[in-house]
């Protein structure tokens, strides 16, 4: 083998198959693109103090409660019942979202990080923090899973694309040995330039756009951004010093 | 939604995510491109009576007494102890097969075969049967799952190849609304002129190229070279009439 001196980098499709990995080992990147990654990028990058991502509406309420933070959930579209606002990575500016804590509701995304529980480190990433994930893990050197929150559990496109460009980013770096791996960069390549017009054929567009929400999806699209390398400890993200 | 007329068409992309797809309603295609699937396709073209496809040693030498059949399997690229013949899609001529039962012990894709018991109809899928494959599957207009046999739960590129060159070409009478053969298809079109050179960076080829198995690798990546279509019935593949 090559390569043997370096950390290996590899892509998890789905949740469902997350068991095939060594995670204790690893710092699991959670990838869900379209929106929630992206969107605590942008609370992050424009100031929250954390992030706190939740399973259900309940427990967004309740800690919501306990924490004094604004809480955030939609369902199809909308903001659900007893929340205060949406999933939107655009409707949390600095000049609303500096200084505090967001209680974040999200389905698929929770789902991964609640199963990657054990990880050596947990960060999340999307196309508006790429280059933040990508030279984190450079510097750490250590093996990296890219895991895809998939669309309870079936596996996307857009995520594939987002691991994908991270693969292509740091393939010098790491010793890449996985087949979804050479899927996804081999897709990112293909489609890097127009990122937009290969997500608009993906199963999860049809039913943001049908919500109106083809802005939120050109955000979620766009590289760098917001610039922030989010963290898990103790339960909230964080912006990492960088 | 357009198309709905159309029955759907999706890809599996491991066995460990067969249970997202509605098996009973479909025709499941068992993809295991290196190289069961292309096995079965040589061994039934060239006249075969039918091939037993078991999951065990143990399994093959009672099959192989029970039917007065040929035991086959192979591991780590030698023919297993107590069975009669390897793996390899090239030992199969008509001049030895013609007529025969083959018991064939394989791992991944007996395993997909057993996990999709209860489809509506399995057959099997490899380059060699692509275009008898696509026929049969446009003839028959019904819901298609193309099952990748994946390593051990863990997606790989010629089984994805495989899906996406079938999804390709039944686009035009099928629903596809599925990412996973949305990315299939589009690295089968990245792929399709030179699919060997794809496979070289596959995690599988660096098992069987060590072995010296090119030329196995070689004609699994041939289209149509054993057109027929392996279809299940009562436990083994014959070959369909067309």
């Amino acid at each position: 083998m090559r390569h043997d001196n370096l950390p290996t980098l590899e892509v998890c499709a789905s949740p469902a198959l997350l068991h095939l990995y060594n995670v204790p080992a690893s710092i699991v990147v959670i990838i869900d693109v379209l929106r929630a990654t992206s969107t605590i990028a942008s609370a992050l990058y424009n100031g929250a103090a954390r992030v706190i991502p939740v399973d259900s509406v309940e427990a967004c309420i309740r800690t919501g409660l306990e924490t004094g933070g604004l809480t955030a959930g939609e369902r199809d579209g909308k903001v659900v019942e007893g929340l205060q606002h949406g999933n939107s990575p655009l409707e949390y500016p600095r000049s609303f979202i500096e200084g505090k804590t967001l209680v974040l509701t999200t389905t698929n995304g929770t789902r991964l990080l609640h199963k990657s529980a054990g990880a050596r480190q947990i960060i999340t990433g999307s196309f508006p923090n790429l280059s933040a994930v990508c030279d984190y893990l450079t510097a750490q050197q250590l093996p990296v899973i890219l895991g895809c929150a998939a669309w309870k559990d079936r596996i996307n496109l857009e995520d594939l694309l987002f691991a994908g460009a991270v693969a292509e980013r740091l393939a010098p770096h790491f010793h890449v040995h996985c087949d979804t791996a050479l899927a996804a960069g081999q897709l990112y390549r293909l489609f890097r330039d127009d990122l937009f017009s290969a997500v608009r054929k993906a199963v999860h567009y049809e039913r943001l756009a049908a919500f109106g929400l083809e802005e939120d999806v050109r955000y979620c699209l766009t590289p760098d951004i917001a610039p922030v390398l989010p963290l898990l400890q103790n339960g909230a993200l964080k912006a990492a010093a960088r």
